[in-house]
């Protein structure tokens, strides 16, 4: 009897043509981030479970899957006490960001001084699984580890609109603001210094509940003249809203790169994560409902490990959200697939079949053998579904490359 | 105080010299498979724990990563019995065999008759670390699902020499053998059928113990008169024994194809996995002590999880020998590495460099932006250490293409 056999919950399959796609889009922003200096790193996909839940990954360090300790460790730990806290070791990185951090403490005496790196690979969270979102998904990072100058920024916002560009999503716009901005407009609204953190917390929320929402919530957490300043706030802000000094450089340097303003102001951005020091952003398009990635500074982080302060910045595209948007026309398939048909697997049928692949691959053709069947055709419309284009008949007298005959399949 | 920061034990960070090598040589691995019409694919990481120990994965079950149930299904675990096998619920894959069945089974609706899979990817096994041998690791292996015949082990090992080659492994050869030869032998031997599963984990050793530990393990283990004729059988063995009619075929392929025989009959080759039916491989190549990779038909595999017998054959790179052995040399870097470096961050020179580094980029260079430090020389001897060839001032005045001079960093 058939099983019914599916990946984990929340985990893809995907299929040749999927994997294609995947992969030539990622490789298309590896290979601008590669062309703007950055240089590609690997970290293993299991950390350290203590160092995944120290503190820095925020909401998604309860997310972390978290794997057994094993042996006599694991005995020892079962015997102990059955606290779960005690049973596991590693946990799966949750994002690219705290590995980034370790690995920089790690390695940082082999790296450049100002390290500019690319990190493209598979996160897990143990979310419930839902559409669009799922327990194992590919981010693509670029981080400047070592510049504290504002063109830290600019590299990124530049080299990240050129990934873009590349894989067929010129029209991305970057939401970008600064964490001073958001304290600064705190204490003007009025809302104590130990209250920052949860009323940035509501106005994040502002897309979801709207300007209603958020200052409801802000009367509930604080009071009703914090509220009310916020609601003036909130009310007067509109689409062009000048852009503070703290930001106008990297305005003015995305604008004399791609001669029109691909970034907007927006007061109001906050992002979840509380390592934030400095600018973040949110990537946008206007065919995707929800941010296409995001980032920003986080100055104090890497001390963390390395005891010294060390300036950092990143921006990650969510490459699910990204590949989605790319129309499958963009992607390229080999100039000619090909299929050759042996007419019976005769030692000389398969040499002469092996010599003219060998002589195909010069001619840029990808080839595929294949014993005839039966029903020839069923097998040609069958590998047409599957990409492949011409096809060409084998025999125990087509020694000579001139004795094969290269035909397109018809369907 | 810095704090000492490693990965996990057994686990590797990649500096990006180390991850360029291995990107470029397991894209030329993947390239020559996809000339030959195999198609790439993916599964999780994970995959469910009850199919990753359910007997098909041998030894190496033992060795998977077990990830703990979370939430309530944990408190119910926890509760319910302190028995570690309830705990988990999924597991790190520890080869790509087993979620390839598993993945057939789910997809092969999908997929061509005939299935010629690519798979690249890192699995997880928590061995004891030591030199060599990691807890993360990389394999590539290509298997045919659904061709009984001998052209797909054909196909196999001449796309798998084909790879080799590409990344300048041209030396690597083939030891092959058949289970079936490897049953009859053991039926003169007068190994009883229930012994033969353990004769065979003997003879396995023959590399580690030699023949008279062979011999001696196997009298242990059955009668003098099994080891007696073992002794006769294992002394007569000599270099170049004929090749039996089972596997004539495909030794006539590989001749006709690479002019000399790149394969040897080898009749004591076992390979440990107990799931194979027919023919096994194993690659490999006088500057490695171990083998290279490996594979083998496996026919029944695949029926486990579908109900239906699919015959299957598959090849595995072991990448992390392969890529040992793969000269630095070889490694490609890009056309040229040029450092842009800014004078001031001035909006105009700001504007300048991103001008300047876009039409570079047309002209085949990767540019980084760097700030002028104090002592330019250190940044750009630093710079040259990790590839960086050339370089250019860039200041308020050079707005001009032709104001920009490119100069060779001197080491």
């Amino acid at each position: 009897m058939a099983k019914d056999v599916h990946p984990p919950r929340g985990m893809r399959d995907f299929l040749p043509a999927d994997h294609l796609k995947r992969t030539q889009v990622l490789n298309g922003i590896r290979a601008t981030y590669m062309a703007h200096g950055f240089q590609e790193i690997e970290t293993p996909a299991l950390e350290d479970l203590a160092r995944l839940t120290s503190g820095q990954g925020g909401d998604n360090e309860k997310l972390a899957f978290r794997v057994m300790k094993r042996g006599a460790e694991l005995e020892a730990a079962l015997a102990g006490s059955e606290s779960e806290d005690n049973l596991a070791d590693l946990g799966l990185r949750y994002d690219l960001t705290v590995p980034l951090t370790r690995y920089y403490a790690t390695n940082r005496s082999k790296l450049p001084k100002v390290f500019k790196s690319i990190q493209a690979g598979p996160v897990w969270r143990a979310e419930r699984p839902q559409k669009g979102r799922y327990r194992q998904f590919v981010q693509c990072d670029i981080d400047i580890i070592g510049d504290s100058s504002i063109l830290a920024e600019i590299d990124l916002l530049v080299s990240s609109l050129d990934a873009l560009e590349r894989i067929g999503l010129s029209a991305a716009t970057i939401r970008v603001n600064h964490r001073v901005l958001l304290t600064n407009l705190l204490e003007q609204l009025g809302v104590p210094e130990a209250g920052r953190g949860s009323a940035m917390i509501t106005i994040d929320k502002l897309d979801k509940i709207a300007a209603e929402g958020v200052v409801a919530e802000l009367a509930e957490k604080f009071d009703a003249s914090v509220a009310e300043r916020a609601a003036a706030w909130l009310y007067a802000i509109s689409e062009n809203l000048p852009v503070p000094s703290e930001l106008a450089p990297i305005f003015e340097a995305i604008e004399a790169r791609f001669g029109s303003s691909r970034l907007r102001f927006d007061p109001t951005l906050v992002r979840g994560m509380g390592y934030y020091t400095g600018t973040i952003f949110e990537i946008e398009h206007p065919e995707s409902g929800s941010s296409i990635g995001g980032g920003g500074r986080y100055d104090g982080m890497v001390g963390r490990w390395t005891g010294e302060d060390v300036p950092a910045v990143g921006i990650s595209i969510g490459f699910e959200r990204a590949v989605e948007l790319v129309s499958d026309q963009q992607v390229q398939s080999a100039a000619s697939n090909l299929v050759l048909v042996l007419d019976s697997t005769a030692p000389t049928v398969v040499g002469n079949a092996l010599k003219h692949q060998s002589a195909l691959f010069e001619q840029g053709y990808s080839v595929r053998l294949e014993q005839r069947p039966k029903k020839l055709n069923q097998l040609l419309e069958n590998l047409a579904l599957h990409g492949f284009t011409h096809f060409a008949i084998v025999t125990e007298d087509s020694s000579d490359i001139g004795a094969l005959t290269i035909k397109p399949i018809s369907n």
